[in-house]
Parts: structure tokens; sequence; C-alpha cells
């Protein structure tokens, strides 16, 4: 097989084999076919399309083409939980502590992050004393005695997704379902679970902007799972201004620890909830996703969900301690309130420049690698439709760089937009796809 | 300006700007531009297409990538000319001399073969002495001398078109009319004559399948000439089987003297006059095609072309005795004759086969830079529509390789297509576009 005849068949638009497929793929992973032809291969892929069978292959592919995990000796139903991602969303660190108060089995591998700020490891690295580099045996073990355990991701996972993005990253070619899709479930699907809840995000703030967007993408990856025989579930929830009210590391963190309290601002509380109670639907405790949520708003209200944060955390060798107080967490020793300069509503907040103040303020990383700043980020104060008056805060940025801190104020400020008339609320969550 | 925009631009089908065009071509000239890259805009290209004007301006950045010629110390109006090639092709050594020898001043860059036979100057190399490495001014002044020179090209003449041609041949974006105009119109427009005439050849044998396919590809390189202000016509041809009955380098180089003495088979004689006759019309020395076919033919007939092939010989160093006694050129030691199996009609030719017997004889290269056999080809007997019975010869090998005679014989037999009725011929001049 040649992959000079796999480029022009795609280029003509022809449907790949899967035998063509898993040659590219193990040909790209071992270094075998030269970036040129993969690029070539990636933008033809782009333009001409993938049709389920081949997403499917693909998937299929990458997901062999690195280390898969073996979660079989954990007792029950394992669900995976992955977000498209979004500024402030920490959903994660208030979901699975709070799926597996309900008993849902969470083995979950996660990512560093890259952009605005850290990914969930990252965030709970800023916990004192968390690890989240344990072994598989102890990964297990951990899962197995406290019903949960969020580790970071081997590298070996999906071997073929990374030199993939990297490419596709500078090709003009991320913006495709087929390759979104197998990108995110191949990762998924190695990592072992019995079922996946994926969180679509639609929005002027996320990847996909618009709702039928992200359930194309949503319904692709449903399908790919349930291709491989797990149930797999997508929500489309509205990402048009940052989750919650925190954007940083231990400051999502602190924030996840007061909604997980009952204290968290409506649409992270409201999210995670709905998340969670998919999960454990997922799980088979529960019926249906209606009587799954009913069952995580009562665990949250009850305090298991904070509990059992509390439980993790000291598992992994975490000060649990920062579930009762919060100033334990590192923070930014130097802040900057960003004033409101005009009378009005707030209309939008731009994620994307609030996604550039947080990094620019130290707690997202430019490239792979770097340290970040944990007590850095921004608290944001008004949300869409809050009315604001001139000389009101709008948000306050923190930083242990003072240096940083004026330009990363003045990013918000323009992230803000004040209109005359207050707009109306977009639901949070749009749709669900079994 | 970034890569990453000309990328999505072109694959969101935008059309690219001059500066977006010659941003690309200098960065991948230099090297700023990785392979990745490159090949990713190729394919979003060759997909998207790119119109007159995209490929007008990749064309001017392409020529000025590299070298140019100031051919403006030649007296006259200096007629390049070009063939897309195809088994058998000599025609460069006939038409050449011929015009020369009607007035046409001739300053001619050929570049080295790769494939099935040397290029034209390889083909000349043949000739012993003939020294086609001189420098610019010498070979300025052997056309104000002699009317005619053809020498090596230099290799920095469209340097972007190298890296473009060796990336698209591996990533199957080569076949675009816009992509290969481009490619040869650059390196013609760089060589600094005043008009250009195109060989586009067309048929089974050719690049081109279909002659409408040739036909558009000819039409958008004479609109490119026309675009630089150079007079410019493209003339399809059929190349449904190999030109003539040579196919070699000495043995070409036989069979364009025995055309010139007037006693060359008819396929290859017509289509160098019509061709010679193009190029006396474009250096207005003739008020119409037909009357400039005319004037080539008389000088074929009274043996100027000859004499001029000599001289031009003799300039450049070559023994002009060929002319008079072609066994003074390299040949192949060993021969084999290929045997008719059956009776009937030559029905088709294989170019390719003939072709891949031709390189595996040793007249061509695989790789650049290899060594070639100069006397080693086929010579056909039997060509389209011949009577043929059991025991004929149909063509024979030669070789210097004892070792490669039985295999390429045996795809020489194999590129005869033998029938029980006779095929009607096919015009070999289909069109010219002016």
């Amino acid at each position: 097989m040649n992959m000079y005849d796999i480029i022009r068949d795609k280029r003509d638009g022809k449907k790949l084999t899967a035998e063509q497929i898993g040659c590219f793929v193990k040909g790209s992973t071992s270094g075998e076919i030269p970036d040129y032809q993969i690029s070539a291969l990636l933008m033809a892929m782009f333009l001409k399309g993938l049709d389920k069978e081949e997403t499917f292959d693909l998937t299929r592919a990458m997901k062999d083409s690195g280390e898969t995990l073996d979660l079989s000796s954990i007792k029950g139903i394992k669900v995976d939980k992955h977000s498209t991602g979004g500024v402030g969303d920490k959903t994660t660190l208030i979901t699975a502590p709070l799926a597996a108060a309900c008993g849902v089995p969470v083995a979950k591998m996660s990512g560093r992050g890259l952009g605005f700020t850290g990914g969930t490891i990252d965030k709970l690295e800023s916990i004192p004393g968390f690890n989240i580099a344990l072994d598989t045996d102890q990964f297990i073990k951990n899962v197995n005695e406290h019903g949960i355990c969020v580790i970071g991701q081997t590298a070996k996972v999906a071997a073929a997704d990374k030199k993939f993005y990297a490419l596709r990253d500078v090709t003009a070619t991320v913006d495709n379902i087929s390759l979104i899709s197998s990108s995110i479930m191949s990762k998924k699907l190695a990592l072992g679970s019995d079922a996946i809840l994926l969180d679509v995000k639609c929005g002027r703030a996320a990847f996909m902007q618009t709702e039928e967007a992200a359930a194309e993408l949503g319904q692709m990856m449903v399908d790919i799972g349930k291709s491989f025989d797990k149930k797999t579930v997508a929500v489309i929830s509205s990402m048009d201004q940052p989750l919650g009210r925190a954007v940083g590391n231990s400051l999502e963190v602190a924030e996840a620890i007061r909604t997980l309290k009952g204290e968290g601002p409506d649409d992270i509380t409201e999210l995670s909830v709905v998340l969670a109670g998919i999960m454990i639907y997922l799980s088979g405790l529960a019926s249906d996703t209606d009587q799954g949520i009913e069952t995580a708003r009562e665990r949250l209200k009850d305090g298991s969900g904070l509990a059992k944060f509390r439980e993790m955390a000291e598992a992994q060798g975490g000060d649990g301690r920062v579930t009762e107080d919060v100033s334990l967490l590192p923070a930014g020793r130097y802040s900057r309130k960003v004033i409101c300069t005009e009378d009005g509503y707030v209309n939008s907040i731009d994620g994307q420049l609030i996604g550039s103040a947080s990094m620019h303020s130290g707690a997202g990383r430019a490239v792979a690698g770097q340290d970040i700043d944990p007590g850095a980020g921004l608290l944001l104060e008004k949300k869409n439709g809050d009315q604001v008056s001139a000389g009101d805060v709008l948000c306050t940025v923190y930083s242990n760089d003072e240096s940083k801190l004026s330009s990363a104020a003045q990013m918000a400020l323009e992230a803000f937009s004040i209109t005359a008339d207050r707009s109306s609320d977009t639901p949070l969550v749009r749709r669900v796809i079994k």
C-alpha cells in the first residue's frame, strides 16, 4: 500500500478502505510517512470529507496507535467525561466527585492545558500536595477504594493524534467534524471506560459557534461511541460567555469547592448537576437522565459531592482542608480591578479576550511544558444581563507578576460589551444527544 | 502575512491576492515555510482551483523566484519551444535547427530528462564532443553567430518550481491546469524569449489523455504568455503511440538527422515542420502559420535544416560528421529483436510500457544524477495500423548491458496490441491555439 495512492483516492473523493486508513495512521505514527504527505492527505480529508465508516476506521486506527488502558478490574460501569472546552469550564472538578458520590466509578485521565488556562490536572495540582502522576495500578486501586481518581494522561495514548493535531494546527485543517471527533474519541476509547459523556460547547466563546454545528459534532461522536459498543451521550451546552465567574487554576478550584457547597454561580451549578446526572444514568444507577439529575442535585445539596472531592484529594496526597478553607490554595499576590466606564447592561463577554487576559496573567501556557502561575487568572463580578454603572467593578485580574496586570486588565475590559438594553438569556443546556 | 491564513483562505475557496501568492512562493523558496504547509496549500489549490489572475500571479512569483535571463543582446524575435513530452518526442532536435535555418533566433535552454529517456540535452550529448554547458555570454554569442544554441538549463531558473514540483510529485497534486501551466510558463518566461511555442500532447501516451484537457492546458498557457506580453501559441498534438520510430538518446539523434534529410517517419516529419513553421510565424518571418509551415517544409527539403544542425553541433564542439554518418554516434553493443506472435494489425502501442522498456534498457534515469546509456533504447519496426504476421519483428531493443535485454524486450512486446481489424488513424495536429 502506497501513501501516494491514498492521497490521490481521497483527493478524488473516493472512500478510503480500513486498510488504507490503517496504513496512513500507522505510517504517520512511526514516522515512515513524511509530514508533507500527511498534511496533503489531511487537507484532502478536510475538503472531500470522510463518511461515517471512514471516521470510525480513522478513530479505531488512532486509538490503536498508542497505549490503551484496561479498566476491567474496576467494578461497575466506568463513565468518562469530556468537554470540548471553553473559558472558565471547571465542570469536571465538580461533576466527577458528584457522580462518584452517587456511585459512578470515575477513572479519569486528563491532559494538561494549552491556551487560556491549564487543564483539569493543572487545576488539581494547585491543591497543595495533589499528585496527578500515579501509576496505573495505584490509579485503579484508588478508583476501587474511593470511587474516583483523576490523573494525568500518558503521552502514549492515541499517539497518532499528537502527530495529526500538531500538523492540523498549522495547516488550517482543525475545523472538520470527522477529524475533531476521531481525535477526541480515539483518546476516550483508548482510556477504557464503558460509557462516555461528551459536553459539546456552542456559542461565541466555543470552538463550534452554532448549536447546529455542535450538534453535528456531538452526533458524530455518539455514533462513533456506539460503533465501539460504548454507551455515549452528548450534551450540547451554551458557551456564550465564560462559565461561572472564575478563570484560572486555583481560582477555578475554589469556585468548584463553592459550587459543591451549593454556593456556586447558577450556570456552573446547573451544568455540573446535569452532567453528573447523565453520568449516573450512563452508569446504570438511574433509569433515565431526569432521575440521574435529581440524584445528583440531592448529593450536591447534602454535601456528599464535596466530601468525595476531599476524599479524592486526600487519596492523591492533596491537602483536603482546602474544601473548608480555600485560602489554603495559592493566590495571586497582585490584583487589579477592571472598572466599567459606562452605564447599561452587560451584553456579552468575549471569551477569546477573557482567555487572552487569563493567559497573559500567567494562568495559561503559550507552548507545551511552560510553567503556569497557579494563582493567576480572573474573577468576573458581572456577567451577561447584569446591570452596570460607570465605576462598577467588572472583574478582577490576579497574578504573581505585577507587570502583567495592566495589559491583562486592558484585555479584560475590552472583553465586556455594554449596551443600553438587556439582552435575552440563552438556555444553558441546549440539547441532549443519545 | 501568515501562511496559515493563506492556506485557510484557499481552503475556503477564496481568491488569493498577489501579495499572498508572492509571500507563499518567496517563503517556500527561502525554506522559511515548511514543506507540510506548502503541501497543504498545494492540495487546497488543487481542489479549490486558482482562477486566471491567481494563475498569472503564481507564474510571475515563480518566474521571479530564481535567475532570469536577458536575451536582449540577441537580434530578432527569439522564439522558445516547449513540449509537454512523450515517448519518442525528439521534435526539438529537428524543429530548432529547421527554424534557425529560416532565420528564427533560437536560444534554447533545456532540462535533463527523468523517466523513459534523457531530455533534449542528454540526447545532444550523445553526439561526441557536444558541449551543453556553455556560459551565458558564449550562449548568446553562439546564437548571434549561428542563429542557434541549445544548452543545459541552470538549476537556478524558477527555483520555486523545483520545490513545488518535488512536493506535488509525492502528494498527488501534479494534475492541475493552473499548477502545470504556472510551472511550465514560469520557466519559459524566466528564460527571456520574446515568443513561446507550446506543443501540448494528448492521448494515451501523454499526460493529458483527452484533446479537451490538453486544449484547456494549452489555452491557459497561451493566456499566461499573453498576460506577460509574449506572443504565445499552443499546438495540441496526438500522442497515442511513440512519436517516430526511435526511443533513446543517440537513436533519437540519428532519427532526427534522417528526418532533416527528408528520410524520417511521416509523423515526426510532419509535426516538426508544423512546429518550425509556427516558430517562423512567431518570429515575424511569415505572415501566417501556413506560410511559415511552407517555408519550413522547403528548408527541410533543400537540406538547410540539416546544415544548421551540423553548424550548431560544431559550434558547440560536437562532431558534425554525424550528420553524414550516424554510425559515429554511440550505439548499444547488444540488441534483441521483439517478435510478433500473432497475425493482424497493430492497434496500439502503449507508450508507458515502451517508456519503461527504454528506461530499463538504460536510456532513462530513475533518479536525478544517474548516468544514462546513450546508445540504449528501442527502434520500432511496426507502428499503429501496420499489418503484421506472427514472426515479424515489432521492434528491436538496444543496450550496452546485455542482462537488460530480455526484460526490456518483454515489456516492449507487451506494449503492442494486435487486433484483427485495422483501427482508424487519428490526425497528428489536432488544434492550434493562438
